[in-house]
């Protein structure tokens, strides 16, 4: 059955001209509206407009235009049902072999910074998914495309069946249209569920409901995941509006990797936890170098003396904008770099970034996480865990010193800048800082004691002097054994262990300070 | 702002009449369709047929019927915008302030026996959704009510407000119509789909789409998340039919932790790895025994050597079925544990168990991964990463053997075995066996050189003779003079660093042997 008449109406004008053009050589006759009407009539085809063509005018800006009679007994008519033939003739409405419609970009719209809900509303689609819907319904007559993705091979079949596209295929399309009208409608009712319960999200039944929709829009596929063999893409999260690597803009460089996002987020939230300027670095999902001090240099030079060895191939995350001079001397002392992430880049610092292609320059406002609206999630196979962030703060008045010598002023703010750092490590984490850089870092351990030898080792004989923080209580008074005989000079942990007592009293014997947090912060 | 006209059109009229009665109470015109008209007059209630209103006599066996400006201008009308109010009077069209429409049941037509599928392409609504979702999005102006489960509050509250109903529940009952819109849709699409043929479902396109909704269902409240500031819960994800944690039973212990769950998937992971009796023991996330033998008591004994120090308070995981003298020799080694995992567990084996309450031990069949269904996720803020499983195996035929010296078969099981540990230790991950079981493991480092060093302070002098696995290449020929020193007989890793030459030679320089597995098996 020949394609004679086809109804365009398309947000989306992308790749459309191709298509028009196939269908004005078969013939086609072309109804359309407002933009895209005037969009075909540019590219010299002729264009029949949808108010001449229904005899109804398009009303109240554009909400109804396409909801007529006409439009849609022409596309719902059973082509071999002799009734509907005959009321076709007798009401003179000519039937629609094809739409060509997409949507409001509704998720886009969502997805904009500071759009308001009434943009929103305004933005769902009405006329779009009933005429769709309509002609996949009657798709043993009617051809649907719902999709810019879909025109080529489309207009590559028109071609080949000399106007026609095959039953399989009009099925096909007509598939395509009933999941993309559900997963619109979803977007929708997910996002008007979250603009009604603001007041009352923050109790535990809204937080962890019996059911969990976690809705996801993909920003861009990568070029694979974790590993080569496994596919994957990068998707948001559409209830967040938190700033975070979702909205951070890509100056220059190659793709981000699977591996850069996840160490760019983790580094981006050790950065979070400082006021002063920071600079951080992240390797495999862990710090390996953090410092804070009265200029972004300083604290750049400090991080990466940290770990030399390890900063190879890392990722760097600072909280204040980088000038030209800056960024000449991430250049310099940097070493191999993987990507840069700051809140603002000078014009000069954009130019010494471009003589080295390859290094990915991240912008993002550091304006902060909205506790309220993130979570946290852990796969396992078959469900997952789900949980709040872990954006436990704690200040010197949390401290609870439980050692005959008690730790200076400044001791205490070493110890809350190792605590700080030691959040963001995975467990068994130590920690070991001296002012506030670090020196050595034990990640990722089976055992606690473990971690002390590993930190230790890192710093060798910084560790004279130095303050050392564990994400965890000490199950056993050999890690303090450990960290005395190095040089440490005060210890910050949870305490909460039933060997508390032996860990203390390991700490009076060789005169070092210990506080107790009350808190702990395992990351796994 | 007081309803004055209503637009009723039903297929399930319970509960339809006393909601019709309040309506005529309040003196609100009804206008409706077919089968609902003619039962709205037998209550002798007044009512005005559609195609009066509209002046379009219904077409196509009611195909088109609502599909008229007049109805959707007068739902769609904004009540306080002047222009809207205008063209409302210029063209006549009354406001409509209420929808009560249901759409056809096309779920369950095509539950019954029999049916056809012509006969579910009928029940495909075209202008229920279309009216519901023109009211819903104008929800400002229009109420809509779209289940009889919704009549009784509607009724409630308009006798109650004297013929209005709020803003806050014309809101909530938009949300309803988008809810349902959407699962109708998704509905059809699975229907269609399904009729359409298996044959394209695994493309890409459908793996990570555009819209990516992940629906969980609770399992249980978690006491904390992963530490005791956070609130978490463990959810079942409904469209996954693997065997997994969420589908263990507990046979006793306390209940289960968050740290707990996560810790038992990645041990049972560990040891679907392997045919023959193996025991996995875990501790924060990391694998820190692995031994398969010929017996499950000598592979849990080999996998408790690997490293008992870090074994204290682990997760143990066995492939096969626990019998009573096995379960005694668990609570005679395993010192403090915090959860055993296995297919099965003799009565005997309970009552062994019984006496030690507070171990956690749990029943679950190693029935496998369905791939297909499950996917990896990785949480950002504002975000995440999804990503496909990494579920790659190799097998000797796929090593390259790179070195002068080549690995004996006995060489090759035992650089197999490594590397199927290797895989699930987080990286830089370093594994050192002998045999089939592990002897050192260095996890979570941010330096590849630094993992192989603390694999080999683990192993001690176990070292010499071993076989190391390493789960990605080695930038530098370091971590080769570090194993060679320390004894090491072979290495399998994916090679692929720019430095591969260097390394190749370090290990022909010590004459052992080296092979390739050309796969990577980050994990963070």
């Amino acid at each position: 059955m020949k394609i004679k008449r086809v109804l365009i109406s398309v947000s989306d004008k992308s790749g459309l001209k191709e298509l028009v053009y196939v269908l004005n050589k078969i013939g086609v006759e072309i109804i359309s509206t407002g933009g895209t009407k005037n969009y075909i009539q540019s590219l010299g085809v002729n264009v029949i407009d949808i108010s001449s063509y229904t005899g109804f005018s398009e009303i109240l800006d554009g909400r109804v235009k396409t909801l007529h009679p006409k439009i849609h007994a022409g596309l719902l008519a059973v082509r071999d049902n002799e009734k509907h033939a005959e009321i076709m003739k007798e009401k003179n409405i000519p039937y629609i072999d094809m739409v060509i419609v997409n949507l409001y970009p509704f998720s886009e719209v969502i997805r904009k910074a500071g759009v308001t809900f009434d943009e929103a509303i305004e933005n769902i689609d009405i006329g779009g998914p009933s005429m769709l819907r309509s002609a996949a319904k009657n798709f043993q007559s009617v051809a649907v495309v719902s999709s810019p993705n879909q025109y080529e091979k489309v207009a590559l079949e028109l071609e080949a069946l000399q106007g026609e596209l095959s039953l399989s295929t009009r099925k096909s399309l007509a598939v395509d249209v009933f999941k993309k009208t559900s997963e619109y409608d979803n977007l929708i009712f997910k996002y008007l569920l979250n603009e009604q319960g603001e007041e009352d999200k923050n109790n535990d039944a809204r937080l962890f409901p019996e059911n969990y929709s976690v809705e996801f829009l993909k920003l861009f596929d990568l070029r694979y995941g974790e590993n080569p063999h496994q596919k994957g893409a990068f998707y948001k999260d559409i209830f967040s509006n938190s700033s975070g690597i979702v909205n951070a803009v890509k100056l220059q460089g190659k793709e981000l990797s699977f591996n850069n996002i996840l160490d760019l987020d983790s580094a981006w939230k050790v950065s979070l936890e400082f006021e002063k300027p920071a600079a951080v670095i992240v390797k495999h999902n862990n710090p390996c170098g953090v410092a804070m001090n009265d200029t972004l240099e300083t604290a750049f030079i400090d991080a990466l003396d940290a770990d030399r060895e390890s900063s190879f191939g890392g990722i760097m995350a600072f909280n204040r904008a980088i000038t030209a001079s800056m960024a000449e001397l991430i250049l310099k002392e940097g070493g191999f770099i993987e990507c840069v992430l700051a809140p603002d880049y000078d014009s000069g610092a954009l130019e010494f970034f471009a003589t080295k292609k390859n290094i990915r320059v991240l912008k993002m406002p550091f304006i902060g996480i909205n506790q309220s609206k993130e979570f946290d999630l852990k796969k396992v196979i078959g469900g997952a865990l789900l949980q709040e962030l872990d954006m436990k703060n704690i200040s010197a008045n949390d401290l609870k010193i439980v050692t005959k010598i008690k730790p200076s002023a400044s001791d205490i703010d070493s110890l809350l800048f190792a605590w700080k750092v030691v959040k963001h490590v995975k467990s068994n984490a130590i920690v070991l800082a001296n002012g506030s850089k670090t020196i050595g870092i034990g990640a990722g351990q089976m055992s606690r004691v473990n971690s002390v030898k590993i930190a230790i080792q890192r710093a060798g004989n910084k560790t004279k002097g130095a303050f050392l923080a564990s994400d965890a209580f000490f199950p056993m008074p050999d890690s303090i054994t450990e960290a005395v005989n190095a040089g440490v000079r005060a210890i910050i942990q949870p305490g909460g262990s039933i060997k508390d007592n032996e860990v203390i009293e390991e700490c009076d014997k060789h005169d070092i300070a210990m506080v107790f947090t009350c808190a702990r912060h395992f990351r796994h």
